[in-house]
């Protein structure tokens, strides 16, 4: 196909929060597939905290980007040509495109999505990656049980925004969320059924926690780490546990991350902290899709995604992520489906 | 009974090393058991780093020790006079009687022990709280497995010299203890059956870590977190348990207790780290002890205690234990058996 595929390269490993100059904006001709490959056009990108760590050189759950590599990123996508017997053209798909407008692919890792079940950004959101990671770490790894007392940061994420719905569908007694500023707030009690917000901007985490969970919190999600992991351990039941999901809020520390000074908490309250990675779950995906769906379908679960408009703004985009901007599910809009 | 009671006191709540001025050391008749008590007289008392812990006023898993109040602390004793039907005149028990001499009981909490089947002194380390610590902590907390690589810190204390040898006899793969100088280090190795040692005042811990368990760190068993737990996060194996147990490298900081800022190993490694306390699994004391008390006669458990005498340098004699001069369980003689 003629044109042009644009993309972004790392071009520099980023000290705290990545600069327009640790991307290189580059042009090349469309690719070819070739035989058993596909061409897709990458529609909605997905911009995730992970991607923070995949750029660093650090060890990690999967290899550092390369300086020069075309970023890694998820994305729904759509098949414009192919050689490959199980994809055909006008098929729907994500998988690991990258940061670029077209790709080529031979199929491994890539998944069809239907956009008559649900619309497509959904497929990054609530029935992709952050709905998978909300699922299996409240459930599997957090073992919530009925009655439970949730919390969960970062609650207005697209992994919080969809645990904490979750959590109440599961029967959990009492589900608080935190997040920064009174709209997010607002959005997690009226729209999504929390039982409770606490604005971290505002308030003194510990003390609202301790009101609105005055037995103590039996399942912590967190997704940010820093000084609210911090306010959380303190205010554990016993036989807590505590599900490390992300820590956005120390992704871009400059020099050491700060660890949980509470961490004894754990001993004190016999209870656990216990780190996952959603690829694990990847032969469960189906299960979790399949009751999600039916959530979206009946109106239990509301997905929300925050779209920006633009390829050519991705360096910008990713940002509001650590600065807190987004409300449900951070992508990138490429092109039209 | 005539005579003088000694007691320590706390005095005030300390800041970082108790000091001196710290206790009060007080003197009283010794006291008359009514109905249902005895007398006892106490031979050996423990001393704990949990002890430091009770002294100050923060929420854990027992209330604060009183200012004013007798020092917690759990001895071996005597029974010197008794109206209690099942505690008879010449029988030995261990219980919290307090940094004292003499103690009356109405025997709730209180445990006969048999000085023919083993040493009192043992019936406060390997055959009590630190031994159950440790075979708990190590079996059922940390969840060890045949083939396992296992690391201890702390390793030459009371905790940790018992959970190494029962890793060894439990069919850990590789067995590493972390402990302060050559000749701690060369204990544990030559007499205890260690598979290597780590001295973390001459070594870089991290590195001799890396040489000592190449293919990473099944179980950690903390007794002090800091630093050492630190470089032991860096090098976990894919799907570690960390048991926290301790951290006493923490116990007398000034302000804030210092975190773990590798936790988010835990993610990467699919890791969980968790606390635990040992008075949880009282139901099961017999059955650890009667297998520890097995190990014991046939000589593949070693048990080693560090005696210091005179009931008067109890403020000294605890302060060892901070300072890491103690090899064994640390105890003080109070009085001829």
């Amino acid at each position: 196909m003629d044109g042009v595929n644009h993309q972004f390269r790392l071009a520099a490993r980023p000290e705290g929060l990545p600069k327009r100059s640790d991307w290189e904006y580059t042009e090349e001709p469309i690719p070819t597939p070739g035989d058993g490959q596909f061409l897709v056009h990458v529609l909605y990108l997905s911009l995730d905290p992970a991607m923070r760590g995949w750029m660093n050189l650090t060890r990690s759950y999967v290899p550092a980007v390369e300086i020069g590599e075309v970023m890694r990123a998820i994305s729904v996508a759509k098949v414009l040509e192919s050689n490959h017997p199980k994809f055909a053209v006008g098929d729907y798909v994500t998988g690991l495109f990258g940061v670029q407008e077209y790709a080529v692919s031979d199929g491994s890792g890539i998944i069809k999505v239907d956009p008559d079940l649900a619309p497509l950004p959904t497929y990054l959101g609530t029935l992709g990656m952050p709905g998978m990671t909300a699922y299996f770490g409240l459930l599997d790894v957090g073992e919530m049980k009925e009655g439970d007392a949730v919390v969960i940061s970062g609650a207005a994420g697209a992994v919080g925004s969809v645990a904490g719905q979750i959590a109440k569908i599961k029967g959990a007694g009492r589900v608080v969320g935190i997040a920064g500023g009174p709209e997010k707030c607002a959005w997690l009690v009226d729209e999504l059924g929390f039982d409770a917000a606490v604005d971290y901007k505002s308030q003194d985490v510990r003390a609202a926690l301790k009101e609105a969970c005055p037995d103590g919190i039996d399942v912590y999600f967190d997704n940010v780490g820093g000084e609210i992991l911090d306010a959380a351990l303190s205010r554990l039941a016993r036989g807590a546990r505590v599900v490390i999901c992300g820590a956005i809020s120390q992704y871009n520390a400059d020099g050491q991350m700060r660890g949980p000074s509470n961490y004894m908490s754990l001993l004190v309250n016999r209870a656990r902290m216990q780190g996952f990675v959603v690829f694990d779950y990847v032969k469960r995906y189906r299960e979790a899709a399949q009751e999600m769906g039916g959530w979206l379908a009946e109106g239990k679960l509301k997905s929300r995604e925050d779209i920006v408009e633009g390829f050519e703004t991705f360096p910008e985009a990713l940002l509001m992520l650590f600065k807190g901007e987004n409300v449900g599910k951070l992508e990138l809009k490429v092109a039209d489906g």
